[in-house]
């Protein structure tokens, strides 16, 4: 039998992950919202302004009718924008299957609230079972995955049984997923190394090396785990795809909107120009707002959040920033998470 | 009061070393076993084999006379190859002060015992005192840090005291010095990382992408801590800056040696053929034959290493051993490292 899917959003990680369901032989229903899109995917197999050069599976078929797309879909993934997605959910809710398995792949906070994208599900789609939720993300470059390079990602949810139905239905000969119980993490994981990759873009930008580049990662990590951990993820989520992969794929491809948006503010752009040219959403922007705000209520240190959040608002210098971090008067490498250490000096 | 130091070992990370200290106005005499680079740096001020383009401080004093070099001097660092540690330390044994400080920064093992070379340091300079011993390592590229680049690593010890004179005698504006207790896994982070940049270094050689790459430093990273905890290290130095900064800095600059190495065997040539382009010490083919033998004596799990070990003294193709890892059969992100679980599925 024909599996159908459902993918809401036609941006480059949505029509990827269409590519990969149309590839298993799945009836892939893609949402989007603009006409002419919808068009270009189902006339020329192509989705040029998110995927250039990429041809697309003919099986995939593209609608901006919401209700037609979900109408009794068991298997429901949506890739939107995190700035368009409580929206989206409202729109979905009455068209919904009740007994849907639905995972999101959006990697952001909703800014006004600082909730994750599974808790505006549950709070928007409040009849539907929490169990049947859940994230899928990891280090994935849309441009990589359409085009069948193998890459391994997370999916999680408070079900197994939801996680493992996800991991069935996408797992392919180039993309493997790995199963994850920690939902807070793995969502937590993806939103908010795009802030350390703005850093890292910022150190590049200005022309610094890869040592400063591996510091500022590596420093980055710590940081965001601290912040995971405080909101109830588990610290081994960060050390995974969903962290420490993630953040490495985001720090270290050219594919990567967020390292690049970082590079051209190092290299002395404003933010509105640099936005205005990617023409693209750069979601740790919003991150490091959210991110920043969650920080100031909760006590967590979050220095180089910090430091992203002046450079992005309130006007301070990349260098001057990059500087103070690289200078920072912290010398004891464990005693930010003094919990964890086992061993301690002898003298 | 000028503080003298003696560095032993005139490679590129040596010189680099020596280039910070007589910046700080250090009185600095380096060890070379070859009359030529001793000439070279004592009368042109390069070192252009390891060192090309980089002009050295005139202060710095190169003599292949270890007793001269060692003489008396309160601040030792060791910066050899592992293969020639051992014989090092013999040769410095009986001009070596009996209160000096004394620090590695070589990155491997003994491949004869397995031994660390801080416990080949307490072998063979069984009169000193351990807690004078420290290690020296992190994401540093001896080509950036000679070039006054922002860089961090770590220094550690067993005893905070030795410890910290090291962070005092090498930090300045653009090196900063962490301290950290852990003597094992500080070194082992800098050993292990270079047996995953083999790895990454075949993937990319085959041409897969960043997706990959991120995936294979995920799992290299999980494997090496692994290991690094069944020997005694803490878990965290595996998240800092010995460990994933370290990896990072080698798995994603052009600067390293191990990556090269991966990448020129990932692109069809032999071992042999690589090693004898190269010119220097890939010291990850080493390191996987000494990880390869601590593996199958404790047991721990190494896919990644035994796969890179394959490929390099056995014959297997690095297109068959990179598949074979990513087509895995685990499948659950947590299990690997099951004590460190705190959340559980809910159905």
């Amino acid at each position: 039998m024909t599996q159908r899917v459902a993918v809401i959003g036609a941006g480059s990680f949505g029509t990827a992950l269409a590519q990969v369901l149309a590839d298993k032989g799945c009836l892939v229903d893609i949402y989007a919202r603009r006409e002419d899109q919808v068009r270009e995917i189902n006339e020329n197999h192509t989705n040029s302004r998110y995927l250039p050069d990429v041809t697309l599976h003919e099986g995939i078929r593209a609608s901006s009718d919401l209700q037609a797309v979900l109408n009794g879909t068991p298997y429901v993934l949506i890739v939107m924008p995190s700035s368009a997605f409580r929206e989206t959910v409202q729109l979905m809710r009455p068209y919904l299957d009740p007994h849907a398995f639905v995972a999101h792949a959006t990697k952001g906070f909703d800014v006004e609230t600082g909730q994750r994208m599974t808790q505006i599900m549950e709070e928007e789609l409040s009849e539907h079972d929490v169990k049947k939720f859940a994230v899928v993300t990891g280090p994935s470059h849309a441009e990589e995955l359409s085009r069948r390079i193998p890459t391994t990602i997370v999916v999680a949810s408070r079900a197994r049984a939801t996680a493992e139905a996800f991991q069935d239905l996408l797992m392919t000969s180039y993309l493997r997923l790995y199963t994850n119980p920690d939902v807070v993490g793995t969502e937590l994981g993806g939103t908010l190394k795009n802030i350390i990759a703005l850093g890292v873009g910022f150190s590049d930008g200005l022309g610094f090396g890869d040592n400063a580049k591996a510091a500022l990662m590596t420093r980055g990590l710590t940081e965001i785990s601290r912040l995971g951990m405080h909101l109830g993820a588990a610290q081994l989520t960060f050390g995974g795809l969903a962290g420490v992969g993630d953040l490495i794929a985001t720090c270290t491809s050219k594919h990567s909107r967020n390292w690049r948006a970082g590079y051209a503010l190092g290299q002395g752009k404003s933010l509105d120009q640099v936005l205005n040219e990617m023409g693209m959403v750069v979601e740790g922007v919003r991150a490091t707002k959210g991110a920043y705000n969650i920080a100031r209520q909760t006590g967590v240190d979050m220095p180089i959040t910090t430091a992203i959040y002046q450079v992005l608002f309130e006007g301070k210098a990349p260098k001057a920033a990059v500087e103070e971090l690289m200078g920072r008067r912290r010398i004891h490498e464990m005693e930010e998470v003094a919990e964890a250490i086992r061993l301690d000096w002898q003298d």
